[in-house]
């Protein structure tokens, strides 16, 4: 248990670089296939969202799954830089003024801090358009089919069914807090979604079977549910300095999450029965699921 | 010439038509293959900033162009309505406080205005995406080599590289007005890559051989030059009733415009000139080609 620990903390650091660098190669102010160059200006913005550290969780997930389901590494990189892309356009996004008005990710200015309202708006809409770019990209080596498999998982995850439908419920939490299946619902759009998609997505980058698919899309169902449980867990246990960005901000708003509906007590229980059927969802697969496995009880710990 | 003519307006009103009717039932509350219904408040402001008239010129030439090389007509109308949906995002984004700050738009409240800023910016965001997820769904007939091909163009149309980059330099301009090369790099971004896009998607969605894709984005960039100097001349001459938004707003901001630089004479000849260009570069498809020929004599003329 001890050794599979320290090996998922080396892969994950490993994966983490190698997410980095190809986000930030393919973050230059220029880029082959374009015909005019891209404004450095807003290339900068896309660049203080994206690469600032972040241990790349949902890109990990995707290339470890393809990795146990026997997946191209190249095309999962790829895939997993893409899913970054959207993923920190979601960051920027929520951060603007107009939505959770957030100064401070990650101990640094957010880009409309950084930058200004506008630029920060555009530098979302770019990552998330490039998303969609990378995939498609010839230099994704992954068949046609299973780049179209990913670009419309990927955009039903993002979009109004997904993660931007689940964030416009949080919105509206606001005015008028959800009851418990209202609160489930929210969260697996706005955060469960992309998880979700990322464990998912490698079962299609391995143009797996759909016993697979849906094996992996599942275990991503739970990890999603318990990554949020140990966020709002985070929330009310820690502080401004070791969280980075404004701590109880989403319990003095009064937005209602599941931890405040049922007490501690019961969401570190329910916490531990997710990532039980999560680890447990993958035993078929032997050894081989072993840093998965480990994933997801990193995610119901948090400590970091 | 007055019969192409005639039948041009026609084709244009029945296309518009058709596309509204596909738009309508791609936005509604809930879809097949989304797991959970998307937020009727998030689709009502969607709905508001794409359902609201328009002459939908762009999925018209999309539509044409592949009709003339023979492209199958139900792929061209939903990626017809893809490109809509993005471009209805980038108005959307556009008329942000952060941006241009419009309360108006074809004579009605903007989305930021008629539901809020935050709901305005996922709306947008939602469409962008959405956008992605219509032209990858089974439903499109359509290769899946094409599709992604469609993917490609249109992400690289769209993004930092093209529209999004292009409204970067926009807000850029403010500030320090940009040169004449300048001007036409900002121009062939930000409302020249979607109309070549629109163009070249025509002989995407045929298949056609890359000299008929290169002609029909030839005649895209020259209609994206030529609907960019209707569009400065219109804001110089029209008053804010006929227009439905506030004139004379772009020069009134000092933003440079060629029209600004070389005059109503100048401007109306170079328009003469690229019209001219656009409909030679298509007299090879003889007759076929009539139509979108009309497209772009109507876009030289803006007499809406």
């Amino acid at each position: 248990m001890t050794d599979s620990k320290t090996e998922f903390e080396m892969r994950l650091r490993q994966s983490a670089a190698e997410t980095e660098v190809m986000l930030s190669s393919l973050l230059s102010d220029t880029c082959l296939g374009d015909e005019i160059a891209r404004p450095p200006h807003l290339m900068a913005a896309m660049r203080h969202g994206s690469l600032n550290g972040g241990k790349r969780l949902r890109p990990f997930l995707l290339r470890e799954a393809a990795a146990l389901l026997g997946g191209s590494s190249q095309a999962a990189l790829r895939a997993g830089v893409a899913l970054e892309c959207l993923h920190c356009y979601s960051l920027i996004h929520d951060d603007l003024p107009a939505m959770d008005d957030d100064d401070l990710r990650r101990g640094q200015p957010t880009v409309h801090k950084a930058f200004d309202e506008a630029t920060a708006i555009l530098a979302g809409d770019s990552l998330l358009t490039y998303a969609f770019d990378i995939i498609a990209a010839p230099e994704t080596e992954l068949a046609d089919r299973l780049k179209m498999e990913l670009v419309l998982s990927l955009a039903r995850a993002a979009g109004p069914g997904g993660m931007a439908g689940g964030q416009a419920l949080d919105l509206a939490a606001e005015k008028s807090p959800p009851d418990e299946a209202g609160i489930v619902i929210l969260q697996t759009m706005k955060t469960g979604a992309l998880l979700r998609f990322a464990c998912e997505a490698g079962a299609i980058v391995a143009g797996s079977p759909s016993a697979d698919r849906e094996r992996l899309r599942l275990f991503g169902q739970k990890i999603g549910l318990a990554y949020q449980l140990a966020d709002d867990l985070l929330d009310l246990t820690s502080d401004a300095a070791t969280l980075g960005k404004a701590a109880g901000k989403d319990a003095a708003r009064g937005k209602g999450t599941l931890v405040g509906m049922h007490g501690m007590d019961w969401a570190e229980k329910r916490l531990d029965a997710l990532t039980e059927e999560a680890v447990e969802l993958l035993a078929p697969y032997g050894e081989k699921a072993l840093i998965l496995q480990e994933t997801a009880r990193f995610i119901a710990s948090r400590d970091n």
